[in-house]
């Protein structure tokens, strides 16, 4: 018996409606320059403030204590898939995220067009940034090549310079245990791929093969004479939110990444615009089709990653204008938290925990008065880890029965 | 190497005394009829107050965070015992808890008389509710059934309509993965038993024999011309207290339920009253003869299912009162916690973290001023499982050496 299966033991359907409101890279650290505050502490968020005092604060670690997570382990803990047992590569991330359906089994790859000089060395990474137009034009040379020792190539272009490859075998098994092509460095040749087990060096076979093509291809396609290869990677196979939780799910994001691991989580992708007011309008219109919402919010890592301290309070002060509209169609149970922090002065993902809020019936009120770091280091959620979320938000929802007699 | 085997690896014996004082589901939260407070909260309690400052505070997670526990689990958590490796089975407590001594390879049944009609459903599944006295009639009709296929029955009444039957094999594995007979439900007939192993199935058969052979024995004694059973299970193999930790045990609880669990536990079971004042004194009658002392108070919890808030401050301020007679003879380490939260506004066990207090000389103590809710959140003891509270306790008694060098 563990955490998962007792979950799983216990869960059960009811009307209610959970909204998990993940303000990306949100946690932050105080900064001297702005009164010595943190992005929260130094924001306007009248609304916020009174949510604040009628919840349950405390702090969560993404990961565990002193472990930066990436996107992925920030989001996969925050919906109680464990990181560690959990792993979705990029180049599956960056292939959900364009919208492409994988299947189980595929392979996929971020890809990137890219300059060579004569002696077969990178010369620029991104190929001058070439438009996305362009990138469709090479991508339809690519797609040429069909298929390679059997298995198949499907070439999706993504936006600017970028693309993805996914490799797919109807009778062989491929291995995705293969290292970048990308030297991730100019002035270096790529790599040949090379795999750590039978099954994947088949594929990494095939890829050299596909490299060798492709090149041939666009040789002539200067600034675009030539693609790397990044992130190989399987399809994970996950339990969907529909038979881990019972809980039939959307989420309401504008950023690919997060659209990828949604849909990978069996999440329906509701249409949505880029604002924080059509991401809030979005679960209005839908609320009463699903049990539970994802909704995200990008601006506020974004901030954290320019260590632009300002445009994050901007953010913030945003996600508190709009928030009537969720409060007044208000789930059963709302939390607010990150997938990680961001701090400002560190301009990057970071260890330190995210603060959290729910809301509910029966979530208890603390004298954690406001939703900020300090505030929720107090609060009668105390600190744990991500994973353990969904298990407050089920119970808060009244859908886990008791454990044990 | 685990938690459970550093503790035993740097376990020790000294003359301190533990006492732990369990409130039964004495966490709860904030109610806005009464002031915006918890039950903690609202109560004058001016002899925990006093030692709550000089106490070390803090919260516990009874399982891990939004798991509501049964008293089982609450309570082996309590006393180290992981409760996802540990689960006892309902038939198990209700049988130890009417004081029946379960040996090794046992398997137990709830059982109550029930009504049926000419049909055989069900039409009251308590039978009205009949004394204890004619339950116990009924039961010594039922014992002239002493064995099926080889498998001893053993008949014991228990209060009200309630027994408790057990199945003992000396030379056969009886299997415990059997459904329950009552159907949960009147209206519908008791199920027939079903193994899902092949020691279950055997068992399975002999249950259904037994339940054809005692309806004909009480056909005529409407209104318990029936009986049903639920909750079957083994009695699980437990290292006891004394060999877990090199504690001489003993709980002093009014409760079947909870003498139950101490008995399981290799705890001695003091004879005791049901008032709290009581409980207390049997333990200063019998200070010098144990190490280690579970006080169990019930009324704490049965007010939190009730819902009935003024009645869970009252049980509080009894506590209160009578709390001089634990520190006239202090122990050398004093916890008093809940095994789990019953907030009145939910009539029912919850997720919700308890409250702890520890005292001892070396506790330390904290800003965190009384023993309620919201102070434990910022006490010094942070939050953490219940699974640890007993490492703290034989710390606290210095009966730990350091691990490692």
């Amino acid at each position: 018996m563990n955490y998962e299966q007792v979950i799983s033991d216990t869960v059960k359907t009811n009307n209610s409606t959970i909204v998990l409101l993940v303000m990306d890279g949100v946690g932050d650290i105080r900064n001297k320059e702005f009164g010595n505050r943190t992005p929260l502490e130094y924001a306007h968020t009248p609304n916020l403030d009174k949510l604040a005092r009628e919840s349950s604060l405390g702090r969560m670690y993404p990961v565990l204590p002193g472990i930066t997570p990436g996107s992925g382990p920030g989001h996969t803990s925050l919906f109680g898939y464990d990181p560690f047992d959990v792993q979705i590569g990029r180049g599956v991330l960056e292939a959900v995220g364009i919208g492409f359906n994988l299947e189980w089994g595929d392979v996929a790859a971020r890809c990137n067009f890219s300059s060579m000089d004569e002696n077969g060395l990178v010369t620029d990474r991104r190929a001058g940034r070439i438009p996305t137009e362009e990138t469709e034009r090479l991508c339809e040379k690519l797609r040429t090549i069909k298929e390679i020792d059997g298995v198949e190539i499907i070439i999706e272009p993504g936006k600017g310079h970028r693309f993805v490859t996914v490799f797919r075998s109807k009778d062989k098994k491929l291995g995705s245990s293969i290292n970048d092509v990308d030297p991730l460095a100019e002035g270096k040749a790529p790599r040949e791929a090379k795999g750590e087990d039978e099954n994947s060096q088949f594929l990494a076979n095939v890829i050299n093969k596909f490299m060798k093509k492709g090149y041939e291809l666009i040789k002539d396609d200067h600034p675009a004479n030539g693609f790397l290869m990044r992130g190989i990677a399987s399809r994970p196979e996950l339990t969907s939110m529909r038979d881990k939780y019972l809980l039939e799910s959307a989420a309401i994001a504008s950023y690919p990444m997060y659209k990828g691991i949604s849909s990978l989580l069996g999440m329906t992708l509701l249409p949505t615009g880029d604002t924080i007011e059509s991401l809030f309008n979005t679960y209005v219109q839908s609320k009463a089709k699903y049990d539970f919402f994802f909704i995200h919010i990008k601006g506020t890592d974004q901030a954290g990653e320019d260590g632009d301290f300002l445009d994050k309070v901007r953010h913030i002060e945003e996600v508190d204008k709009y928030l009537p509209i969720l409060l007044q169609n208000k789930p059963d149970v709302l939390a607010i938290t990150a997938d990680h922090s961001s701090p400002c002065p560190m301009r990057s993902h970071s260890w330190h925990p995210v603060p959290l809020l729910i809301h509910s019936r029966f979530c208890g009120t603390d004298d954690a008065k406001y939703f900020h770091e300090n505030c929720c280091n107090k609060g009668g959620l105390g600190f744990f880890e991500s994973k353990y979320l969904m298990g407050l938000l089920l119970a808060n929802a009244k859908r886990l029965d008791k454990f044990g007699a």
